[in-house]
């Protein structure tokens, strides 16, 4: 992204927030929207998400849990800004961090958090895309597997950390998560009743050994297939992309 | 299991199929006929069973699927006797052979099959179950990872590996697919609408390399609740269990 690129302001949550995100390139979108709503933060915690953006996740979480401390990591200097500016333009409070999660930066290092969020880059890396931006936040430069590690890393014992990704890279999360975590539960998101995941969301304990749990799927769509051009969420995707309500993974 | 335990012939697949089982010990039921649903096998074909039991889901397949060869192979000698004895009642030819999955008799370790089916037992060893029979068949003496260990040794390059077991589970069995198997599909099995996953079926195939699917829930029961002393089976469970239905788990 340079500073030549168009942005455009979007309302989440129903308009709560106001987010300024490019035009073209990497735009964060329901995915983001549900991993904050899938973490468990409570006021007074503190919270880290890995590859930020322009703040979506952790702003969309900012505005349902009150006092948050927020921090947001993010490697690219453009999104970085896009983050600060947002978080400033929402009046959250949050400290964004311009780095490498696999250099971790030092003012992280040293810190350890209640919850870390991530929502990892979807594609294998190959492909070209257009303008770089698009093509870092998208691409896996950085193996899935180092967001796991990086995550549980920077977790308080008994911290949790919450992903989303493709349901296809399951095996894998749950894998890297290995024994470092427990009180897993997975969270399966389906397009419509009936269909295949699409995404997994994953909500992890650091150190804890309870067996995971596979939660009936979180559908998106009423309807059996897209009949309209209008919206056709279901009233729970509803409440939590429109009006900010929690999904609360433990209690389902 | 010992002579004098009494005996009980159950009705299966709306009664084409006639088991003779215990009353008292382990007694096989919805999972074993679920796991024979799944199993995609084809006339001609060979199909192994780990812990065939008295043989429910290896004359299931046989019931649904003509031509079959059907081989079990069973650890102790009482079930693997009814085992015989459930397979001629019903005029369903099979091979059920005693010994111990961990020291694989030669008559299996010479061959390789199109089909491994396995349900596995669904308890970690400890607690002590009153009678030695109901013990070994439901207890883990024999870790899960040995089971898909095994059962992938069995198969053919290409062949398919189809397992039934708890949901929480689900972690474990991945791993231990691991990189030997793709093409993994994934039903969780759900009681009832909304309710997480009790057991997951996994299919996988040998050598494989295309990721995993997470199915949408095979769903068990009608009703948000139980609410009368009748079966409230859902369409499809009935479908699978009374008439004898394949679960295509492929095309879902």
């Amino acid at each position: 992204m340079t500073r030549a690129d168009a942005l455009r302001a979007d309302g989440f949550l129903g308009g709560r927030l106001t987010i300024t995100q490019p035009v073209v390139g990497y735009r964060a979108g329901a995915d983001a929207v549900m991993l904050a709503a899938a973490c468990p933060a409570k006021s007074g915690e503190s919270v880290l998400e890995l590859g930020c953006g322009a703040g979506v996740a952790l702003l969309c979480l900012g505005a349902r849990v009150d006092d948050l401390q927020l921090t947001g990591l993010e490697l690219q200097p453009g999104y970085a800004d896009l983050a600060r500016q947002n978080a400033k333009t929402n009046g959250l409070p949050a400290t964004i961090i311009e780095g490498d999660l696999t250099h971790m930066p030092a003012a992280l290092r040293s810190h350890s958090f209640d919850h870390v969020i991530a929502n990892p880059p979807y594609f294998a890396s190959g492909t070209i895309a257009p303008d770089a931006g698009r093509g870092t936040a998208r691409h896996e430069d950085v193996p899935l597997s180092l967001w796991i590690e990086c995550g549980l890393r920077r977790l308080q014992p008994g911290g949790w950390l919450t992903l989303i990704h493709r349901a296809e890279r399951l095996a894998e999360i749950l894998a890297n998560l290995g024994a470092r975590a427990g009180e897993i539960t997975i969270l399966p998101v389906s397009a419509r009743t009936g269909r295949e995941a699409g995404r997994v969301i994953v909500l992890a304990r650091k150190g804890a050994r309870t067996p995971p749990r596979l939660l009936f799927p979180f559908i998106m769509h009423e309807k059996p297939s897209h009949l309209t051009d209008g919206e056709d969420l279901s009233a729970e995707a509803h409440a939590v992309l429109r009006q900010g309500v929690a999904l609360n993974l433990r209690d389902r």
